[in-house]
């Protein structure tokens, strides 16, 4: 079996290489990396990389890898070149880090600056409203928020940008597989704000890409 | 078939005296009706009742009734003694006013002092900073809202005292049955904020009055 | 009861102002309508308007209304000055067309120049083929697709720039309320497109609308 | 990374500072625990926190902590001083006493007087009629069930002050994940019952403080 | 096209002849009730005859029939002889009786003796208490329940013979579609309740024949 | 903490004594067991006794116990004497085996004549066809199959007695959980087929009980 | 607007030329059969067509239309040439007709040899054994059912053809939308069942005309 | 316990016989495999068969098989002789291969021919576009997807032979449990795509060696 990998994306679309690593065997995964590890120009994102499968790589390859824990994200052959535009992180609780740093990650590959502003969900208002001004000077504001995600309607109420909403899986009971934040986030009173799927951060620096995208293009056209 | 009516509820439980139209053939609303308007020492009232289901009724007792078109609601030999407490009934949009008016008329008809703050959802946030202090007075408030119900999380972050929930029908899409905005207040991040079925303003009122039961027991006790 | 509305909105966020119909009791309704007329400076857009609702409007003001039954928008007092950036609304099949007709009139009424591509679903393949040249030239591409919503996936892959997702409530069995299209879309194989709430065409536009706003401001600044 | 806790909830709302450590990982919550841990006039409780992250403290602060295994709870700094009110949590069977014990330890840590009568279900209703005198005497009136729920209807319809109703996850099959019991508490026919997210043993205490709240200040004030 | 009726049954199964007229179109309709009504000495029930379905049978077809509204039942040929066995048919609320009448107009059609109770929920728990002795005299006992359908386990608890469960699509929000009451009789603690499909008292009252046959069968052969 | 048991369950409803271990900690189980441990004339039940549950009792009580791994049933203090009627317990695959044991060991724990009829379903007709015969001799007949579930409407249409079926979790994709086997025997097309939860052997063998009592009392009154 | 038709498909696929009429609205429905019936080479089905389309037709075209009420499917410019292969298309009940007359006229419009076996579903299995030789005599067979769905899979035991299942929405409760049909066949024991979405008799006579494609080509060529 | 093996299956359907081991315990499955290792006449295939499963049997047992881990299958007594007909497998992505496989073991078992085309999901369309000539020329085609499964709409709007969906469990939020890919496929637009359960690789096979039954009868009466 030959991986039949298209390697044509990025110059297509101008969007990052990735490679989805859950669902995917050992066997399967350990053939498409090395075929990827013999290509030193063209840099690859690993996104959903278990430490078990991290464990499972032939060692030469996992030295070359560099792994993140947290956001389960690995790098092979370095980042892209810095571009122009910003993106805003914002997560609404400590537990959100993992899918919000997914989304610093794709960023940081593609050469987008970022930052992450953490634990500002609306429970506690002030800790919104001191870092709104700031958060507003992005080009791109990526909230991500679980349970009722109120977060995405309160920012996109104040400010009129991008603002592409990321429910997560965070919380028990009704909230456990974060398909009441998908719901909130779809239903929000917030007028357009976009949404990816739960937990997709990766989609959601993605997404963000698109934006700046269209944005760079207008700007090389000015 | 004679009616099996249970006449000890407010001496029993300090409750309201409610019968639910919805879904009761005319022949046994008729003959309900006809019960009750024959003790006029025993106010009543009717919850989810139809414009049809009115206009169904035996002229006689039709005249009798006090009639809301807005709630569908309708009382029977008026309303009951003025009690202590005080409740506001908070609404996020206009849209919501139904289910809103459906806990005023339920106070209302209990003698529990009210006020309704219409149309302060948190996409517009100012609406809300406004009346917050006054809303805050209140003993209980409940937060009539649909779609992703945001209001409830924060008037929960935002005040102390008993927060009830009421999700409503309101939206279309993932937002058409109520569903959405019942989760996203079930999974709530303001602390301790509670909630009744989808578009019970009835239920959110006798909760209310539950609260101050408990509040003047405890005060005449003092 | 005084409206209580947001007439800071389009300042604020640089979004249109919209009235929701859907929901809303004629009194409120009419009581917004007369409040809004008075308002010659004000255009505003009213979404979800029944054929039933403009009838129950007081006359002077229907007359006052631009109304378009296939989207079932009105508009007052005329739209907003032109504003740059375009946007393609491309449907996958001829029962998208209210949907896609609402995320017109939006725009329409914002000032944004866009253009309807209808019927263009992946079953005959050659029709988005003839297209997608074109259709890449836009900055902004809103996808509005019912049942599998398979097209936003291959359009998403043909093109880098951002994509908006609009599943439809086209269809019967599995498709009939629009969460198979919904999901699809949130699943979707292409990297980065974004989802609204079912049948809203109108929060697609203004998803545009707060791309190209970003857009303007950097342009501005350049 | 640096923690942003919102320190000002308890002198904002009177409600307990509270962790929930369910998907957070090990460092965020090492951090989390090492700067409240140096906050000695602070007390705070966490909740959901398995043995495993308990195990995965720094040792110095997990010895610092009063843990409870059952509930899966932990106190650090003490309880706060006793204050007036009592509560009554209720549950139908055995199995739901470790959500029980959630709402019993927070209202211990908050200093509300409170007592837990266990496995009253109504399959045995003599276990309840028994009991039914006692409970009613307190404040506010906990109920914790799963499967049909039934208990809280029962209840409801026994006493007319405040009833919480705490779902749980108790069960096989259709009552698996709680939801049965959740919504059977929803659509409950005992009037004016109230309902927390599944399993939420800790909002139903958060909502019982809430009511003991609004009751302390209007004794104050007598 | 011919129908191709099994009317085999009554001889095979012992149970009623009965015809589901829900969802059937007139032509179809039509044609079974004049090849039935051809067979004088072959009783035969039709449940969810719609009032419309009614007034579009051929005259003389029509005025054959015993037809009851509250029920949507009808009857040709009369019913079948007395046979052993006495089932009681409960019902929480009066909200509940046109399914509750499907039961007893499919026992009375069947030759089973019965009785209605009607309007005893557990919202007021006296109801139920000064009955439960008469009740419990009955081969089987049929509870009719919508909501949370407390009343099943509740009686489950307190009668040790067969206790069949209909739940009910009566209320609103997470009740209307009877979904919740369906799941709380599943998930009773009251041990070895059966439950039928929603509303339907039809398929009760057969289940409650399938005990008596057995029933029958058994008294014979002492 | 005492336990709260209900030792009057025999006596006043002639059903088994069980506790369902499933969802109930160590420290709660040994103490359950301990105090049922001391009472030697009062046989009892354990069913959903994970290995696990059964490696953590004191070693004296789980000696005591007569457990068997295929059901997760343990037995204490041997069955009770063998009562009129027999039961035919019918699986449509081996996959079903666990939940047909259940109800088997309950069967046998209450003194119930039964036999197990496995492997039977309807993909293979003529093995169902061998059998009816032998099956619709018995007084109850309790189907317990998973996926389509079509072995009970396929029975139901063939025996006219007392036909239970339980739905199972067997199966992958949408026959994961049980629900559709559930439905599927719910919305049966053999009349008056009755339900249990799923995968809940011990409710149906209940359920037969019940059907049991009321022929015993019959019988003894013939 | 344009219609843009996919002229080629029954070139391209040797699929009949459709139009879904569901959820288009008069205008576009108008302009789409003027355009086709100015083309007489090109017989068109158009299915999902409500009586109140048809009447909403220009008279000229509603006159060249041959519609099928029950089925609610309309043919313009006649049918295409007989072809080889037959079908059976076999029902559970007589509510399911509608479905199975869809697909009887799409295999009619196709040229496709078929035969409608209605009302032989397993609850009087006498019924099915009857014509089961008949019906296997068919290259494929199209099993049209709803609620358990229970014929589909004892006809995939009995036959070892191609066999796919067209799920109905006929029936109540949990039968009421299909699903469970759906699911039921899908999770068919019945091995190599294959199902279209609900009520979709088109998909199916689409599904058997791709079936008899695949054995048309391999019959010529050899 | 007896097993009760439907040994006649291959006889009657020409279908393969098969052992689906998920959800059976060791002892059953010991003693099946047992009971068929004594007929090597007799080729079987054991489907779902995990690991521990595979470690559980005994050894002699465990050495006669023909175990494949990526695909969980495991083949007896050799495969049966080689058949008419040829198959493509295609499928989306790596991670879709599993069930891929599971549909290729089950062919090759069966002695039909077919090819394996992976990762050509419409993402990257010209993957899809370079095989299509090739895949188009086989006599049915299986296509394997998760997620959004737009693969198999395109397909089906490519080729008109026989198209089968097998929607896969692949992905994760919305796309998790395969519920989505499902849905997709049911309502894809492409005119008569067939589908199976979510994951079902075996029954994918089983509907296509259907196919070529039919196909095989009709070209021998040539």
């Amino acid at each position: 079996m030959t991986v039949n990998y298209d390697y044509l994306r990025r110059e297509r679309l101008g969007m990052p290489e990735a490679v989805l690593c859950a669902g995917k065997d050992m066997v399967s995964l350990n053939s498409i990396v090395a075929e990827l590890a013999a290509r030193p120009d063209h840099p690859v994102l690993f996104t959903r990389m278990e430490a078990g499968q991290l464990g499972g790589l032939d060692p030469e390859h996992r030295a070359a890898l560099d792994y993140d824990a947290l956001s389960s994200t690995a790098v092979l052959h370095g980042h892209l070149p810095a571009r122009p535009g910003n993106v805003a992180v914002v997560t609404a609780g400590t537990s959100d880090l993992r899918v919000a740093m997914e989304a610093a990650r794709t960023l940081h590959f593609t050469g987008v600056s970022h930052k992450v502003y953490a634990d500002i969900g609306v429970a506690g208002l002030w800790r919104l409203t001191e870092r709104i001004e700031e958060i507003s000077q992005c080009d791109v504001i990526i909230v991500v928020a679980g349970m009722d995600a109120a977060l995405a309607s309160v920012i996109g109420g104040l400010v009129g940008k991008c603002v592409i909403g990321v429910p997560t899986s965070v919380g028990y009971g009704v909230a456990a597989d974060g398909t009441t934040a998908l719901n909130a986030m779809l239903a929000s009173c917030g007028q357009g704000v976009m949404v990816t799927n739960i937990d997709n951060g990766f989609g959601a620096a993605c997404a963000a890409i698109r934006v700046l995208n269209s944005l760079m293009i207008k700007e090389s056209s000015v």
